[in-house]
């Protein structure tokens, strides 16, 4: 029998589930849409767990554990999750592994930044790195930090919040409660938001036509595409986005020295440019000498991470 | 025989030398006055150590090694200075253990600040924790971090730069060629700054007088000792560093997530009032949950750091 792991990869509105060799292979996935509260959560997680796990497919596996990457924060050891999950009402308090004890499998669980983070360490960009920091870019801006290819998770496993570093006094309003944090630049809302205030001001290139001028209407993927063709709108929203994400990120630079820096996230389809964009402005923000030597990469596992991840809480 | 260590604390003016033992006790020292240059400070270790280590009364010590903190960045395996250490022209590229080559012992660098934060490790404030940021006050702004009790040294020697979070655009001008570097506002140099200008403003208070408003002749003890006396003016200057001191690192506890913070420095003079006013403030500026377990204490080791925490880069 091959060995193999069950990553599962929580999520606000589709729980993912996959079936996940030591190398990293995603040898069988599926994705179930919930509803955004506990219970609904709860009873998807172990429908998606027992489909696989009882299921003859899977006959020729031997599941050796259970890995489970939750958004907000979440005590490790005990697998209880603690403090605000912004997306998931009730969330706090929940025992992630209880929801899969009826299974008998060894559990782990981690933040889904985190997981991911472990992902990329084990059999992504991270290999062969010691000190990482991972940033994903997606609603808000996860975090995750490995010093001497170790995830850290603090005194009270709330390290990694780096989308929290306040970069504009009396900025846009955070959700944690404070004003001009990077998350509300750099995420792919805060991009928008941005979007929406150049393309009012200029009226004009390829992004305001895309639209017709019904901004709400514009995609993520649009602003990046037209930054890649080179539309001077998109092209400003992109810089902006970069630049805070530079600015946010640079005080973590500083401190940790890293060799390497993972950017996850649909922002990464900017490509090059995008790179090169963000490497130039964080050599504007972060001491000289602790970024000598970091390399700037794209996440590898893409919108596999969480499952593939959530697997390698254990292997790594 | 009883174990002992030499340490030594280079600095721009003065080398200060020490036997510890092994329980941190400094059983002899002394400190050498020294030109800020390469070729004299390199005269002044020598002759320093020498007069420990070829004195008979040192007979009854057994000891095992040298440990050495020096100001700007190291590699602690070389031993070789690099990069801009700012008080010491030509400094960089020294190499620290051959100086002390001909004692034949066991020779451990590192940046004085490291050095510093590894005597608090293991016998000052920060005994029995395991995520610790350690900030230290005085011309600059030095910033140790220990992640499981060990010192982060990062990818090449260059981790810890805590002084260099931008917290003002378009600030002060900081010697790493950037502006509104947190070191500019919260060193004692920056401190003295303000100090001036908030006093030219007010023109009056205890600490106007005591200067007869030759603001230049002022000494940060007078700032401290009159922010304990409640001066206004003194309030207003020593809040404004506890401000910037707070927004520096807020960062690093939103992304570490730290036990403890330990504050050195004379700054800590201003006493409990002041530790008050910084834990306020760091709960505004960092992420809540990252801050929730941290204590925030003062360095215990006082002047004594450098050389015992040299002793201890190998013990700890």
């Amino acid at each position: 029998m091959e060995r193999a792991a069950l990553g599962i990869d929580i999520g606000g509105t589709s729980i993912k589930f996959g079936i996940v060799s030591p190398e990293g292979r995603l040898i069988r996935h599926h994705s179930l849409i919930t509803k955004s509260n506990r219970d609904d959560i709860i009873a998807t997680i172990k429908s998606g767990a027992r489909e696989f796990l009882g299921s003859k497919h899977i006959d020729e596996y031997n599941i050796e554990h259970i890995g489970m990457g939750s958004p907000g924060a979440v005590n490790v050891e005990s697998g209880v999750m603690f403090g605000v999950s912004a997306n998931i009402p009730g969330w706090s308090g929940t025992n992630l592994k209880e929801i899969v004890r009826e299974f008998g499998l060894p559990t782990h669980v981690d933040n889904d930044a985190n997981a991911a983070l472990c992902g990329e360490l084990s059999v992504g960009a991270g290999r062969n790195y010691e000190h990482v920091i991972y940033v994903t870019i997606g609603t808000g801006v996860g975090g995750g930090i490995a010093i001497d290819n170790k995830v850290h998770h603090g005194a009270n496993y709330s390290a990694s919040e780096i989308g929290h570093t306040i970069i504009h006094r009396n900025g846009r309003k955070c959700g944690c409660g404070k004003r001009g944090c990077m998350e509300q630049y750099a995420s792919v809302t805060g991009m928008m938001k941005t979007a929406k205030a150049i393309l009012m001001k200029k009226q004009t290139g390829a992004l305001w036509k895309l639209c017709d001028g019904q901004i709400e209407d514009l995609k993520p993927e649009d602003v990046t595409r037209e930054f890649v063709n080179g539309d001077p709108a998109a092209v400003e929203i992109i810089e902006r986005q970069a630049s805070a994400l530079a600015e946010g990120i640079a005080p973590a630079i500083s401190l940790l020295n890293p060799e390497l820096l993972i950017i996850g996230g649909a922002i990464t389809d900017a490509g090059q440019e995008y790179f090169k964009a963000l490497t130039d402005k964080i050599g504007k923000s972060a001491y000289p000498e602790s970024h000598e030597k970091m390399r700037v990469v794209k996440a590898k596992l893409g919108g596999k991470a969480g499952v593939v991840g959530a697997a390698f809480l254990r292997w790594v």
